[in-house]
């Protein structure tokens, strides 16, 4: 049977000795988010994601859920689980007071999400659809609909959707068809929506749906798209609105989850912001989502190294190379493998070094939102929306090679249901295309962001990772990774500028360099978190280690793997940026 | 709905104007095996898949194998399938004459694998466990062995397994536990196996295993392991023997296929070959079906490559980059996409060369059994023993990393069960783990076949290589192929060399850089296939098409990308390969 435990030391090495999170308290409104609470508050949350959440992972793949007569029943314990969390506050640790949110930082959330997702990843797309939901009502809603809405999203009472996808438009919106037309206060919306995850479900009383429509008079393609509020029971009177859902899609995993067909037959909705304005409210939503599934990408790639850990340390098979190491037994355990290793160390300086990327940005949306200082917020706001897609993408391509190298450690036991780890594999798949595929990510940083204010977005990174090289080169403790990551960034310097001049000519450039581009930067940024939580970990044991010295030497010891093995992927990629894009356009469609 | 068409234009390509394969014709007992006689085999093969498996592909997924009272039932329309597949002779095809086969190369067999992989991968795996067993008992048996079971596996009547892996043994063959006690003629065998592809179902009338055990003098670990065939039912009166299905494993894929746990009690079985020996014959199973595991692999790379490509030309979803290139559409074709044609072309790339590398391994094994030249043989025999593993690992990890292409480039749609690709990355999975890890893969080529009779195995790849750039290194033709090849096997061989001289003194170097090597290696090996093709093309191109320009220019375009995206990556290998066993070493199990 498979194992989770939150990985409280390495989630606490990153927030208090890397980030120094407590930095966040001096920002007006998080006065109170000291280590100590926030630390107090994620020993409560691991508790429930290993007692509660973790429990009813193989039981929601292996069940699934299923529709009768318009109801969608949820996996066995689901229900069940999802009152807890709500009794929790968990649906509303960072909403906004005024609403009934506990107002702690987007951090706090953050490594909520990881725990929470390494524990049950469908589970968490529950909460997760309804956070979405409260930021395009919060940041766009009307003082009426936040009141209406917000606050039952915030104790669960209420779940959230996003209805963006139509059978024959996924990326492509503009080609969207469902319809509002004008009634009353409001509209009828009609139309037909898929794969709309938390559609439909049996864990809460009402499911509040943020929908794409277009209006009459909207113009083509996404400059007429509106956003509209679609609760399945009108809140006036609790009467069943007309968006039922149609069929559940069958899927390769996240089974626990139910992935809807949704009609609409002249349901009742309200507009959410102006109108044919619905894009930009839909990427209020959508960023939130892309962090999030960010974290999901490192949530399940945690657990499968966990997973995979174990068994390579109770799995007994063949002698090591050099020597028996376990004489006593029958055979070594096979993390005594060099290979074996390989594959769990480039797990371990993913998940780590992927932690660590994800709560600096999480700390930087924090910083975005509410630092007093409006140089300081917009500052984190551009490095937020750089790094957003490279975590999105970076992360979850990765949540699924580590997923796949669980599978590998485990030989055929990985392949079985029995230890759970195929699981993991079909389950974070569809994170690398939801929300934006990882193809549309990378177009994403290379189209939008790299650009974007002669280049400011990028600046954000560029200049503190040019700035931390210069100054501690000369730290003898530290030469080992600053030299290799200087060389990286170099490169990363060229591919850009490269990027930047020929993309200006021809955006097909842009494009044909933008997958390797973005796992080119992804490398570069883990490189630069590595060579803090080195540096960290080396405080840590100049000071006499704090009874902890094994494991700040791991973090040295995994910095060392990272530079040695993982870096040098950056160059294939550079390779790959520099070769241009003829290779792949000059092939005629009826010569593939 | 997916869609299969057998690639023949590619196949014939390859065979006739790449490895001019008809030189078979001149090797004793091939003579007939002309390019017309061997292409209206393969084109009556090609039916047999289109029409007949590929069908049944995605009923075997969703129905799977179900047990009850010891006996299995296939999926719906598998027996039927089976029974045609046999009556078109297709168990025999290469199969000795002596005994009922109809004698062709292995080449053509090769061939035939490929294609019934991706037509349906868990059926395939039926006919493809008989021939082990044949292998095994056509190099081992008894001439009354071979006269009781050869003709029936040839025929497809009996079908055949192989029993080696036990609960606490899958790698580790020496901790086998299962005991043979003389009796009669024969043995008494005890003991329990576990997954056993195709250990029991209802498609033939008997089931030959070949089974692994310990007779009772036997020495500890591997050199104590006989090998013995034991019928499910005795061959002389048709009785029931020992030896029976006790359940079947629940799996991420190939659910078509039965994986049994087999329990042996006091099955009644004979010795193949001598005591104690079962590892080498084992090893004459084991690496036929390494090379029928790669074809898996390139199998199900070519079909999702098939789907991948029918959807990209077919979903319309945004509009090129460079402006619309369907504009009487509501959106452009996603194939006009660079990202898109980055995923296709990395697909198209890997099938194209895998194929030719595949067919040239498959030429040399029987160039290697029936040359009537002794040298000739042991070379090709050599070549043969050194790709196996290399085309074993590499083709399986790209067969998975194709079908996940094809799952992305479909979008949503590639991960629901409506479009197949899904199936293909679930049922590519375990081709990576079965027939020894691709892990195990790396170590059999770094140990095993690196320093074999001082390098001559390496040296018969090795030395061509050299040979064929120094020849064409003026053929301007060629040189903007030949440059990066001649760079990155100048890169191969100071790999090789650094582990011959660092895993001489400690063999955990070479573990430690074998699986980065083996991609690095085979890397190189598909840039030494893809420049013959470029030249093959060249030359028809030159002959003036033969009305198939078209076609050898996109050979060319191919050949290109492979070389500007694909073969980069060798370098991260290099790079990972000379960093040493170090950063994989120092780490203490209690750290990780």
């Amino acid at each position: 049977m498979p194992t989770y435990n939150a990985p409280m030391e390495n989630i606490k090495f990153v927030l208090n000795d890397v980030l120094k999170a407590e930095q966040l308290t001096k920002i007006p409104g998080y006065e109170e988010a000291t280590p100590e609470l926030v630390e107090q508050i994620l020993e409560e949350g691991a508790k429930l994601c290993e007692n509660v959440l973790f429990p009813l992972n193989m039981v929601g793949d292996a069940e699934g859920c299923s529709l009768k007569d318009g109801v969608v029943t949820t996996p066995t314990g689901f229900k069940e689980a999802y009152k807890e969390f709500t009794e929790g506050g968990w649906t509303g640790v960072s909403g906004d007071p005024e609403y009934g949110g506990m107002g702690l930082p987007m951090l706090v959330n953050t490594v909520m999400q990881e725990m929470i997702c390494s524990a049950n990843f469908s589970f968490g797309m529950y909460p997760g659809l309804s956070q979405g939901a409260y930021e395009a009502l919060h940041h766009y809603g009307t003082d009426e609909q936040k009141k209406t809405y917000l606050p039952k999203l915030l104790t669960g009472e209420w779940s959230g959707t996003m209805c963006l996808t139509e059978p024959h438009c996924g990326t492509d919106l503009g080609l969207m068809r469902t319809k509002a037309i004008p009634e009353g206060d409001g509209f009828k919306i009609t139309g037909t929506k898929i794969y709309i995850s938390a559609g439909e479900h049996d864990m809460t009383n009402n499911i509040i749906h943020l929908v794409l429509a277009r209006l009459p008079d909207a113009p083509e393609g996404v400059k007429g798209i509106s956003l509209f509020v679609v609760p399945k029971y009108l809140p006036e009177d609790m009467s069943r609105n007309g968006i039922v859902c149609g069929s559940l899609e069958h899927k390769m995993g996240i089974n626990g989850n139910a992935t809807c067909v949704m009609n609409l037959d002249e349901a009742k909705g309200w507009l959410v912001g102006e109108p044919h304005k619905g894009l930009k409210a839909m990427f209020t939503m959508m960023n939130a989502a892309r962090l999030g599934v960010a974290m999901q990408g490192l949530g399940i790639a945690e657990v499968s190294y966990q997973n995979a850990l174990a068994y390579a340390k109770d799995r007994l098979q063949m002698r090591a190379l050099d020597g028996a190491k376990a004489p006593d037994k029958p055979a070594d355990p096979i993390i005594v493998h060099p290979d074996i290793r390989r594959m769990l160390l480039t797990s371990k300086a993913f998940c780590e070094g992927a932690r660590a990327m994800s709560y600096w940005i999480g700390m930087n949306l924090d910083i975005s939102i509410k630092h007093p200082d409006e140089g300081v917020r917009q500052a984190a706001d551009d490095l937020v929306a750089l790094m957003t897609p490279v975590l999105k993408a970076y992360q979850t391509d990765m949540g699924f090679e580590v997923a796949s190298l669980a599978i590998q450690t485990h030989g055929g036991a990985g392949y079985t249901k029995d230890y759970g780890v195929e699981q993991y594999a079909r389950d974070a798949r569809i994170a690398m295309i939801y929300e934006g595929t990882n193809g549309i990510q990378a177009l994403d940083l290379v189209g939008r962001k790299m650009g974007a204010h002669i280049g400011r977005y990028l600046r954000r990174f560029f200049h503190p990772l040019s700035a931390y090289i210069e100054e501690h080169q000369a730290n003898s403790d530290l030469q080992e990774f600053i030299f290799p990551l200087a060389k990286s960034f170099a490169k990363l310097q060229q591919s850009t500028a490269i990027i930047a001049q020929k993309g200006l000519k021809n955006p097909v450039e842009a494009g044909a360099a933008s997958v390797n581009y973005l796992r080119q930067f992804a490398l570069v940024a883990m490189g630069y978190m590595w060579v803090q939580m080195a540096q960290a970990a080396q405080e840590k044991i100049n000071e006499g280690g704090h009874g902890k010295s094994e494991f700040y030497e791991a973090k040295i010891k995994t910095a060392r793997f990272f530079f040695a093995r993982m870096l040098p992927e950056a160059d294939w990629h550079f390779k790959a940026v520099m070769a241009g894009a003829e290779s792949l356009m000059e092939m005629d469609v009826d010569q593939f």
